[in-house]
């Protein structure tokens, strides 16, 4: 964990939001949260310097890779520095004093509501209401409401906004999960085992995936993601994500060096400690 | 096109949404839309033969590809038959009667409204309302609201409900598309260029994926997609995402051949004509 009293860390949403809770495993309960209504705004809070840290969204179990933060990231200058990998858990979440039994209303962002179509099947005397956000339906729901309301939102918006946890994991799916990446405007320092992210660009033609992935095939360097997209605007050219285990500085210098020669606009969005759930504290001493 | 007069095809969504709008661009006017409130009914339509075809969104240019489709594809006994990518043209939507500087509310999903931020953005006098769905809001929309009352939607719903077209194209940004895959119970028959889309499971080892990418650069088969993807409860495994110039039958039948040896659980998910606008008539002719 990145520990910094009063770091400013730039999230996408309301306090209470899933994101708010991966800054706070990432970077600890004495962040000051930056909320941003979407993500342009939360690449401007880093680059105007009204945050210290933005916290970023990069792929769901479900719902895949958010392109457009990949491609927001590839045109900014920061650094990835850490990431980590929360659960969506869906919390079923009423004012205090009200019941299970109670509820006739319940509020959510339509993707929650959608993530807890069980819930909604079990008790069909509740009707699901659209909301604009997660966190805001029980920010809301604090602010009027009676005991027949509740929302669906993280354990951590209920907490937040003093509202009372009916009913945890009211998600139809356990393996909900958001990987999220932690930047800034420097890089971070890895003493560790490391983990890198690319980006590069494929000309379109059999066999130049496999020939740019000899370069990391010859030594040993192993993947752990890669993705194809295709380029806006140019049809016979691929993007392509990947992450790898290893350090552009030590073990993985040969071979990216060998790609930046066969590939083309590569570049590395950060070097972050290896291992999803590993805490990065060891690695940020100079910033903390 | 595959015509078939009467063809029933399952979308997800209300009529009017953009799945709608992708089921007529490949199966044409004639079709019988069955409606499913979401992916496991539209898959459940399929198989219960309710459904001839079910349409089904798999991947969006700013969001990913969407992995729980291609879950229950793999999981599902069905064959890609043809697919098409369909930009998604947010519309303005009023009552017959109503103009946009009378505007004060436009309901609509928070995932169009959040595309639509320039928008909303340049006329703050219009509050933006969350809703359930697209299409649906408009549904509403003409079943209730006044003329300061609007949705925003598919131009496909403005027409089906009797709805006002106010302004095309209110989404900020206009590289928003999503590829659609038409499902079958099935094999398609394609008489001229093929792609074919594949899934499998390799160990998450050094070089693994560039020794299974061999099978197709040896041979010079195209690849127009490839993406990683751990797999649940398996954590040194990853499904790839593949898909290929070429038809198993013929031209890529050699690689997939030495793949399905190298590889585990390769599943097949269809054969269908190449390219994204091309009409696929001509392969469909035993069915129409």
């Amino acid at each position: 964990m990145e520990r910094g009293a009063g770091l400013r860390v730039a999230i996408q949403g309301e306090p209470g939001a899933f994101s708010h809770a991966a800054a706070l495993v990432l970077v600890g309960e004495t962040l000051e949260l930056v909320p941003t209504p979407d993500f342009e705004a939360l690449f401007l809070a880093l680059s105007r310097e009204r945050a210290d840290r933005a916290l970023v969204p990069i792929e769901n179990t479900l719902t895949g890779s958010i392109h457009e933060n990949y491609d927001r990231l590839r045109a900014s200058p920061f650094h990835v520095i850490a990431e980590t990998r929360l659960r969506i858990r869906q919390c079923l979440i009423g004012r205090p004093g009200a019941t299970l039994g109670g509820l006739r209303r319940v509020a959510s962002h339509p993707v929650a509501l959608a993530q807890c179509r069980g819930f909604f099947a079990a008790h069909p005397e509740i009707q699901a209401v659209p909301a604009a956000d997660t966190a805001g339906s029980v920010k809301e729901l604090m602010n009027g409401g009676d005991a027949s309301s509740g929302a669906i939102a993280s354990e951590l918006a209920a907490e937040l906004y003093g509202a009372l946890l009916l009913q945890a994991d009211v998600e139809d799916d356990p393996e909900n999960h958001t990987r999220f990446l932690l930047l800034a405007r420097e890089p971070g320092r890895v003493e560790g085992s490391a983990k890198t992210s690319i980006v590069f660009t494929l000309e379109n033609r059999p066999g130049a995936l496999y020939a740019a992935l000899q370069a990391f095939a010859s030594r040993g360097v192993d993947l752990t993601k890669i993705e194809s997209r295709p380029l806006r605007g140019r049809p016979f050219e691929y993007a392509f994500y990947l992450d790898l285990v290893g350090d552009p500085e030590r073990e993985a210098g040969e071979a990216l060096a060998e790609l930046r020669r066969t590939s083309r606009d590569l570049r590395v969005l950060g070097s972050y400690p290896e291992g999803l759930k590993r805490d990065p504290a060891r690695s940020m001493k100079g910033e903390a």
